[in-house]
């Protein structure tokens, strides 16, 4: 059972008119309750060739590493949002140098997006979601144990890019 | 005053524990309703250098001139809500060609997200959300009569784009 946020009467799902998906809509007040895919905000801090991950102190998984990320508030833009994040998860400031990745996740209604970023000093530290922050190298950066597939997708690309001389923007989808 | 969509109970806008923004949160269930943006996707359908435009049938902006977009819905993908607002709205089917645009309009907690897309006919008619759907050379398009300023600056983008011989990616935020 749910009920209606705007009088508090019982709601049921079905099909509005004109519409073509079923909602929660309320019959004594007519409000609609859409539900559509959140945003997560992210950012990828590059401290001269290493990037900034942090160990995760809540769940879903705990103790797995991941790039610094989160909901994106209402009010905030994406880049407000991915630095906000990277700010509570590492304590860490950041130059943001525009999205990299864009990732849908529509099994858990999630749009995974990621910025380059540069590191503006090392004065780094953990906040309250996060058991440690720690810089890595490509070859050190704990690929088994990262926290989200989007994470790794984001990693690799970045490396790779990298590699090739030139940083582009990437688009996919995870099924 | 607003209601618990778990419970029914009244609910009180507070900073809940261990957060930093306030919130709809039930006492009697501890319910947290989140509110956060919202991923509008569209579409730039193009025909031999023309693109597609729809004049809106609804309101907000009943009259003027859009790109086909809408909001995003759960369980599908960024490139699905694209190709499935521009069947809706113009009748159009499209081959998506990657992301062209991604918009923060933080005032009405929205994120623009714009596809490159071909045409694939010329079979396209509105649909119960629009007017009329026509194709516009760049010297046609109805400048002053654009209904939102994220379609206005991505039509922009994408006519300096082909002037410049390559389409790039473009984010930038509205306030």
């Amino acid at each position: 059972m749910k009920f209606c946020p705007s009088c508090g009467a019982g709601v049921a799902s079905r099909v509005p008119p004109g519409d073509s998906l079923p909602r929660h809509v309320c019959d004594a007040c007519g409000h609609i309750h859409y539900q559509n895919p959140k945003l997560v905000l992210g950012s990828i801090p590059e401290w001269e060739g290493r990037l900034l991950l942090c160990r995760r102190a809540i769940e879903p998984r705990y103790g797995y590493w991941t790039l610094p990320a989160g909901f994106m508030e209402n009010d905030e833009t994406t880049a407000e949002a991915a630095a906000r994040e990277t700010l509570e998860e590492a304590g860490a400031r950041i130059e943001l140098q525009g999205p990299f990745s864009m990732i849908s996740v529509p099994y858990v209604n999630q749009e995974h997006v990621f910025y380059r970023a540069r590191l503006l000093d090392l004065e780094f530290k953990p906040g309250v979601e996060s058991l440690e922050v720690a810089l890595f190298e490509e070859a050190r950066v704990p690929w088994k144990d990262i926290a989200f597939r989007t994470v790794g997708l984001t990693l690799k690309h970045w490396f790779a890019d990298r590699k090739g001389g030139a940083f582009g923007f990437h688009a996919e989808d995870l099924k």
